[in-house]
């Protein structure tokens, strides 16, 4: 039956189809924080649009990222596969944080199967407006995995790398790579080009040239230009009938941040603040255009965030994870708890709270749920579709008082934590710096034999916490307790077996060439803005932490 | 014109009174702590009750008690006035947090002017249901103070005092008083008798026995029983056609935590989240009981806490103040930032936010503007009107980019620290234990040179906090910047300004006296629950932090 349908897919009425499969918009911001919205308590309230987005459908209250940075998150909810199977993970050093530089060699792994790529193939329209971050070597850009069209940057809007920043040292049998924006060095322009701008397959500039971005005021337009580019291709896909995914993912919430003038100083928050306003006009004003086209019943918005808020530099440039452990880069809730939010007007019930363990890597088996299509069976696959969880018009599923749901913690090859309902197990720490380093990851935080600043293994004695009870893993429940008795095997049994039956993905993001970097990418020649390529200098990454 | 009002108030008809003026009820609770509510961003939404409360109105974010714990709050709010003037603290020891217990030989002194009793010679029908704090000695008693009406009890519901707790070892030159329920050791019924509960000037039975508290299971009726009485008052008032002042003070948030078996296991959160749910449900019901009677926009409700939660001992027993740093006892956020909701349906326009620096004795000042009772002009009155802050059908007061505020932050007779709009100044820090005690004030967080295990006077190098920008407190202003040098001579002033006009009230917390004890409370004849009264030990109190 299925199997009919999709044959038949391109002859039947496109307005029919987009009735039965509604249009898929996903959102998700970067290193926006779980405690950044005002409908998960922030001080400010500075994001009416978002938190009027929540209450037109369901709050996932533990809604996880699957790993604690960029690359590996987006690559998982796409995949709907943890890193560690979908290759988006470095083995070159243990529990290292690797993602895609503009020097990173490799990208999303060919025989992936991605969420755009399904969507596509089955008759929807397919937009990425925003970051990509999969990888920028020709065969993994956005138009090769599924989308058909696409507005943005391959990474993140570091830079400008034209000013005298320290050049960074050569590390005898490493490659240059980066580890993190704030301890990348930057080079000079001969040395490193700027992030190109994309759309579709050629540039059309690069950041800090074409595209205006004034760091040392925070300033940019670029957010407005993607909330644009958003609206098009939404408008679009209504003129074409055809339903539609639209992966938008600004990146102004990532330090450098920045917003347009209209927003500067608007906030109480700073810079990180007025991003974040900016943002929430930008999802305001693009759910406003689903509402006046009138396609309100028939688009699904999902919003989240790729991890939890970064906290090391100025707190001018750090997001907020209200009351969790730690940032973005560690598998605290801090580092991987993130907003998820649901709406779907008219078919999924309005005012929710759910409160099962859930994450962006559900969001690629919810979209094949709603496309109708079914989940690939040839792999391990570990998202599953947010709908069932929720009270909807056909169903009746309702709050439980103990959430359903298991996650792994992984950063880079190293497991973490797990999580099973409300309770979650440390099996190895690491918060990754000393406490007093500017760049410690659990900044004016401390818990002892937990936010450890070195690697340590606990799986000897594993830290337990009840989550329900203790959100912000302050309290291990004690060793002798009847609760950690009766959890520890629990979790340790969905541990070995997790373990047992994982088949490992190639590591992805082991190495580094400064001449993969954008020298010369598609489409400056028409822009003279091709620079001449460096020899290669194709090495291990060096991943700080 | 006001005066002449006064003087006919007992003559005009009383339904007129109501239009004109409207009912006040204020909720407080006890150690409920800002991130305890959904609106707050609790992780776990389980205070429908009070989020709808909060979307009616108005949510103040930054909302602070006039001291981090219950008695010393509770007269600033009643009083309008820091307890540095009202006497509400000791000055037995530097920066100790002196309370009420049952051998606190003082209480409220007669010649300062409270809310109630203003509001009761105006001609409101004035009524305290919950827990009184305020002193237990028979001028010190509710209906002594303005009250027409009292049920509930004068101390926390500590005990039960008639088991086998260790005994107190005597103190040379001190009394035995206490300084905290976890650290209170408790006697044998031959030394302490359990604290009486009141229905207005008489004993009704003692918690732990004609009043059941379970404390293994953290199980009573209690809230359920204040609820009752709650809304028979409402009926009460509404019957006798005068507008009233319902002061509503359930205490089961207080550790040792408590609610009715109805409400055993419903929370995710352990004992603290059913109690959290019971009171949620017994503020649904007040809500629902002004509203069915027809009184909803004659009724001005306001919500907040005593103090920041409490985060000694288990979880089990604890709060959450959310993104906020360290716990109650301190003068950090967390120990003093409450939630603060005010809902006036019909006048108070709904869904704002107001991010102004607000309080507890806000209410003393508010309370008698919607009275149309003229200010006390005799002595300083730190509350102001918040009905001036918000938007109402007659104003168009609209949300500001900055706060506007000021904030003093006392513990006992030291002042920590100081907030004007959007800066805060710590000239003192405490966080009252060492980090390895479980008893310490700041668990999990760790703020160097400001979470100071020992008492710290900064007044040379103040640390300067943008708390707009770093809410949590974790990132002092750096002394050498710009925004330091700029913040720190205003701070200074405005503390200097103070303190050159603070008129010390007597301090009401110094003497303690095993023989003012509820050996034998009015009433107990009646009951047979007399008790034999000690000599007297009249000697200082021991405040341990």
């Amino acid at each position: 039956m299925k199997f009919f349908r999709g044959l038949i897919l391109g002859f039947v009425n496109a307005s029919l189809n987009r009735k039965a499969r509604p249009n898929i918009i996903y959102m998700l911001m970067d290193d926006l924080g779980w405690g950044d919205l005002g409908v998960n308590g922030n001080l400010h309230r500075e994001t009416p649009n978002i938190d009027e987005l929540a209450r037109s459908g369901v709050v996932f209250t533990d809604f996880y990222s699957a790993a604690p940075l960029c690359s590996p998150s987006r690559a998982s909810l796409l995949t709907g596969r943890l890193p560690i199977r979908n290759g988006f993970y470095t083995d070159n050093a243990k529990m290292r944080n690797g993602y895609t530089p503009q020097n990173i060699v490799s990208g999303i792994a060919d025989d992936e199967i991605l969420l755009s790529e399904l969507l596509q193939k089955s008759g929807y329209r397919t937009g990425l407006v925003g970051k990509w971050h999969l990888g920028h070597r020709e065969q993994y850009m956005p138009l090769k995995h599924g989308f058909d069209f696409w507005f943005g940057a391959p990474n993140c809007h570091f830079g400008p790398f034209d000013q005298d920043y320290p050049r960074l040292p050569a590390r005898p049998g490493l490659g240059r790579g980066r580890a993190g924006y704030f301890s990348i060095p930057a080079f000079d322009d001969k040395h490193t080009p700027n992030i190109p701008v994309f759309e579709n397959d050629k540039m059309i500039g690069r950041y800090y040239e074409e595209i205006s971005i004034d760091r040392n005021n925070a300033r940019s337009n670029f957010t407005n230009t993607l909330r644009v580019r958003a609206l098009e291709f939404v408008q679009n896909s209504v003129d074409a009938q055809k339903p539609f995914f639209l992966f938008f993912t600004p990146d102004s919430s990532h330090a450098p941040v920045y917003s347009s003038p209209a927003f500067a100083g608007k906030s109480r928050r700073g810079k990180i603040g007025d991003a974040i306003m900016e943002l929430d006009w930008a999802i305001g004003s693009i759910m406003e255009s689903v509402k006046s086209l009138g396609i309100m019943e028939d688009t699904i918005i999902v919003f989240s965030s790729d991890n939890g808020a970064a906290c090391v530099g100025p707190v001018e440039q750090c997001g907020s994870n209200g009351p969790l452990l730690c940032c973005k880069q560690t598998t605290f809730d801090g580092g991987m708890r993130v907003p998820g939010i649901l709406s779907w007007p008219g078919t999924v019930e309005p005012n929710q709270i759910n409160n099962d363990v859930t994450g962006l890597m559900d969001l690629f088996t919810t979209g094949l749920a709603l496309a109708e299509i079914p989940i690939p069976s040839d792999r391990f696959i570990d998202g599953k579709n947010l709908i069932n969880l929720v009270k909807t018009k056909h169903t009746k599923n309702s709050r439980k008082s103990s959430p359903s749901g298991t996650h792994f913690f992984y950063r880079g090859d190293t497991l973490g934590a797990v999580r099973r309902g409300d309770y979650k197990m440390h099996v190895y720490t690491w918060s990754g710096t000393k406490a007093s380093s500017i760049w410690h990851f659990c900044r004016g935080q401390n818990v002892p034999n937990v936010t450890t600043e070195v690697q340590t293994d606990h799986s000897k004695a594993p830290v337990i916490y009840n989550i329900g009870q203790d959100p912000s893993e302050k309290l291990p429940l004690p060793t002798k307790s009847a609760e950690y008795k009766q959890q520890r095997p629990i979790l340790e049994k969905i541990i070995a077996e997790h373990q047992k039956t994982l088949v490992l993905g190639t590591p992805q993001l082991n190495y580094c060439d400064d001449s993969v970097m954008h020298w010369a990418p598609p489409g400056c020649e028409k822009l003279g803005k091709c620079l001449p390529t460096p020899a290669s200098n194709y090495a291990k990454c060096y991943w700080d932490h």
